[in-house]
């Protein structure tokens, strides 16, 4: 029996559960401070765990931490679709960001279950863990775990800000699943995200068909130096570790102004140091950095110049460099196909919709490293994210969600 | 009955208190971590207290935790000569910052006491508490607390960057004295200490007299932003704080070098911002800048060019910027007399000298302002200090130790 095109969301069923996340993990006025593997992640996963069972999904966890919900299908034997995202946030974070996406997979069960309907091919639904790596760097640690990036071990040792490693708390929260992390077919993956941007707010534009993500290249950089008083020590006998990553941050955000005439961004994100106090220089510095761009080509030229700046900052703080980490993402990764099928599925529903990339990193990047993917964007108020200000409404949200819902049985039914 | 100029510090016996010191707090390799009101600092008071016990010494504690221990003078009612230093050390200390100026305030007293001469005017030695400010800003709090420039409440109200305040922090290692904080009438104060600068090492100079100090501008900003995604975010719509804190420290370093050519000196010493993780841009940060010029006006222009690099951050980063503190220091503040009563002893008791000024700050430029204050200093292996390879021999300090003991008999002895 096919599934009729005419079936819409139950938005007040779906935003019952939005709701009832927005009251795990309360940060500032209106947001969330939900960071992965604290009391709230767990508290919220505890939820997202019952919600599944009542959806009559088998639930798994994978040693990631990720959780899957299973809905089988016809014919069980074919790799599943995966629908997700994260219900994780960042420390200053909103109500939306990955969550809509986790919550959207549960709905799209649901309303599988409502009429009976059971897809040739099984469907699972993923929260993803750390996705923001507000507490763990680097982000989307699980699902490039997964997709074979990460290794797990690696993961696992990742150390918190405040002190206990990725390992350590998912044993803590109970959340150290025995499903190996990846290593299975997975048919392929669909991620509905708010968009973070403001182009479908600005257009009043109902879906965004997304047709790639901007081009991003990330570091993490160490610089070590030598303590010296601040005060006698002359300026060419200087080594302050600090202020070669300062230096390194000023030169990335210049290298941002450069390229923003046609869209490209660089971020100084993130700067600790040691001691770090009034009266001595410090002598060790960390500091994470990135730049994008829409154009893979001038985003590898911004990564170059990035790269040159980390020399240079070093230089003139007269300290050592080295890059600990690189990641990159985006580019042309998402199934044409699939783009297709949510564009046309839009068209089918009669909702107004555009192509647009992604310019955030999502879990979705990974996944296009092992099976067909694709994204659909829901309108963010203002483009306003990362930030307790961060808004959109049920009624912006059911159009995307409706061609999430459309696509992923159309993928999961064919033949 | 004359104090003979024939006297010679027991140098084994004041280097075993240094030795003892240095077991307290142990550091890095060779250094010390004993930051103020720790553990560690209360271990160095208690062993403090016994030795100034066991040199017949009377022991107060003010209101602040500073300690004295006072020896009675002939006339007792005259006001005190008054000697000191301080026992926290930075992160990143060495063994002989601060401490070698109490210690030597000690062993000056048992001096006394080995040939029984009692001076005209009472003397006292001191501990002034939190002189590095390396967990409670701003340093020498206790000292400005002293001479007035901190109300005490204030001063209790500190932070540190662990949690409790000073208050807490003094109650909790039994240091919350009962004696009123300074409101007495002090002689003079005398501060040995270690170079902190490369010249008597040079030289081969035995002893520095210290004439005066480094002008020493530094100010505390705090720099508010907004949160948002480091990816979507256009360069023209970031308020990003930590990247406003950035630029305030690469200008002030810049300021620095434009100064270097005649000793000017500036420092990013601090930055703190909130989140400051990988995929958000803060919307808070602090940063602690400070210049220094043995030139005062140099240093007053020095000081206007930061603040204008405050607003021109500030600006940069689309950010507000508030200037939650300053603080100066240095000039000539140093007493005429007092420093030519120290060059005189240098000349009787033989030993290489010469002038130089302070470029580090010292609890005694607070004194300046309420009594007659000077300095000497003692070599300083290569000028390194706040690093655990700060290194000086018991041969290096005698000399300056003997040229403070003899300055500050003759002025506890004068008619």
């Amino acid at each position: 029996m096919a599934f009729p095109i005419t079936r819409r969301m139950d938005a007040d069923r779906f935003w019952s559960t939005m709701e009832a996340s927005a009251q795990i993990g309360v940060g500032r006025e209106g947001g969330l401070s939900r960071l992965a593997l604290s009391d709230a992640d767990k508290a919220m996963r505890d939820l997202f765990v019952e919600w599944c069972g009542q959806a009559g999904l088998a639930v798994t966890v994978d040693a990631a931490g990720s959780i899957f919900g299973r809905r089988a299908g016809a014919d069980d034997s074919l790799p599943p679709v995966l629908v997700g995202s994260h219900l994780d946030t960042q420390a200053n974070g909103g109500r939306f960001d990955g969550i809509a996406g986790v919550l959207a997979g549960l709905e799209l069960v649901r309303a599988l279950n409502d009429v009976g309907h059971v897809t040739r091919r099984p469907i699972e639904i993923v929260n993803w863990t750390n996705e923001e790596g507000a507490r763990f760097s680097p982000p989307m640690v699980a699902s490039g775990c997964f997709a074979g990036q990460y290794a797990l071990d690696w993961v696992h040792a990742r150390p918190s800000d405040d002190g206990p490693t990725f390992g350590d708390e998912l044993k803590r929260i109970g959340y150290l699943g025995e499903t190996p992390v990846g290593g299975r077919s997975i048919d392929s993956y669909f991620e509905l995200h708010i968009e973070q941007g403001p182009v479908l707010d600005a257009e009043k534009v109902q879906v965004g068909v997304v047709t790639h993500g901007y081009a991003s290249y990330g570091a993490l950089v160490e610089f070590r130096g030598e303590t010296a008083h601040t005060g006698p020590t002359p300026m060419d006998k200087r080594h302050n570790a600090l202020l070669a990553a300062a230096r390194l941050l000023v030169a990335v955000d210049d290298i941002g102004w450069e390229y923003s005439a046609t869209g490209g961004k660089a971020t100084a994100a993130r700067l600790v140091a040691w001691p770090n106090k009034p009266g001595i220089l410090s002598d060790w510095s960390q500091a994470v950095c990135d730049v994008r761009h829409d154009d893979p080509d001038t985003a590898r030229a911004m990564a170059d110049r990035m790269h040159a700046a980390v020399t240079e900052a070093a230089t003139l703080a007269a300290c050592e460099a080295k890059i600990l980490d690189t990641w990159e993402w985006g580019g042309r990764i998402f199934d044409r196909a699939l783009v297709n099928l949510v564009r046309r599925k839009a068209q089918e529903l009669g909702y107004s919709h555009r192509d647009l990339p992604s310019q955030a990193g999502h879990d979705a990047y990974f996944m296009t490293r092992i099976c067909p993917t694709t994204m659909i964007f829901t309108p963010c108020k203002d483009g306003i994210t990362h930030n307790n200000a961060e808004f959109t409404t049920k009624e912006e949200i059911s159009p995307g969600f409706d061609v999430l819902m459309h696509s992923v049985v159309a993928q999961a039914d064919r033949g």
